[in-house]
């Protein structure tokens, strides 16, 4: 397949969408990112990153703390929105049902699953502000975690997540189409037996 | 909405299936991951996190290289393939069409985005290695650029992307639902005028 050279772009897709918080000052706060990503489950580590003019921004570095919220296809304005003003000029604490955990970090009871995050370290590259984080704990609606097993959450289309990519749209997740560590199992190259 | 705390979990969903590649000793060598994310769009930077024994993270460590490929769901069985066995036992350089561009690293040219990518940080969190790269170049399959517009790649349905989620699933993207920064134009918090 002939490839064109487009330039340097980051183009990773699709990206989920969350809402991070941190309190600004005595505040909560919010916004919107899909620079976000798992980076280990054991331990269960993540990252964001972030302007570092940003409000938000600002917040975790006072104090070291933030929360990745996810949200639903069904919020989809409200999380747009924060994407779009600032906790300079709008209180976006306001928006929600803010609670809080030992991190210290507010969080969005209207959100199905919330992970309260401790900075472990940082890394700065030009405007960007790169956090890698632990997970102190994780909140989830008791809808969604089953009654027996406190470890067992809903399978992801009951959580209705919501993607974006640089095409600068939003999507909803479509049809499952495997299982991990299973689909390759059966894997043989091509031209052997 | 009642919420149960089950633990610290990286509950993050769902989360883009990459293979990433770099050269082991002079091989090529692809594996399979999730923890990767786009750090920023100017610069261009992205980060992936691996196991620091693993066999393609010896061949980061040694170049200061690596790509991202993106799959399509076609592609499924030798993905999934690709993060079941390791490089040490199987040439999985042998299973696909290697490119190279200027950073060095292998890429796939049966995946339709190829971002070739240049080690600026790394992040050392227990057995976890944590790399922040700058793209160098990306790669796309001619048919989903414009033919007049080198910067316009096609909509994300075309590129059929793979997604995996905690629940051990791989899941297709659904129905585009919304437009960045304009779901939340007409947003106003519920109660007020």
């Amino acid at each position: 397949m002939p490839k064109k050279a487009i330039g340097a772009v980051s183009l990773l897709y699709p990206i989920p969408i969350v809402l991070v918080g941190s309190l600004v000052g005595e505040r909560p706060n919010y916004t919107t990112i899909g620079d976000v990503a798992i980076m280990g489950i054991r331990p269960p580590l993540v990252c964001i990153s972030m302007n570092c003019t940003h409000y938000t921004t600002e917040g975790i570095h006072a104090s070291g703390a933030f929360s990745i919220n996810l949200p639903t296809a069904a919020q989809l304005p409200v999380v747009d929105y924060c994407g779009i003003v600032s906790g300079k000029t709008v209180d976006k604490g306001d928006l929600f049902t803010n609670f809080y955990g030992d991190g210290g970090a507010p969080m969005i009871e209207e959100c199905p699953v919330n992970l309260d995050c401790l900075v472990e370290e940082e890394v700065r590259i030009e405007h960007r502000c790169i956090f890698i984080a632990r997970v102190v704990q994780t909140y989830v609606d008791e809808q969604y975690v089953d009654a027996s097993d406190d470890q067992t959450v809903a399978a992801l289309p009951a959580l209705d997540p919501v993607m974006y990519a640089l095409d600068n749209h939003y999507y909803r997740l479509g049809a499952m189409i495997g299982t991990g560590y299973n689909e390759g199992r059966q894997f043989r190259k091509p031209g052997r037996e």
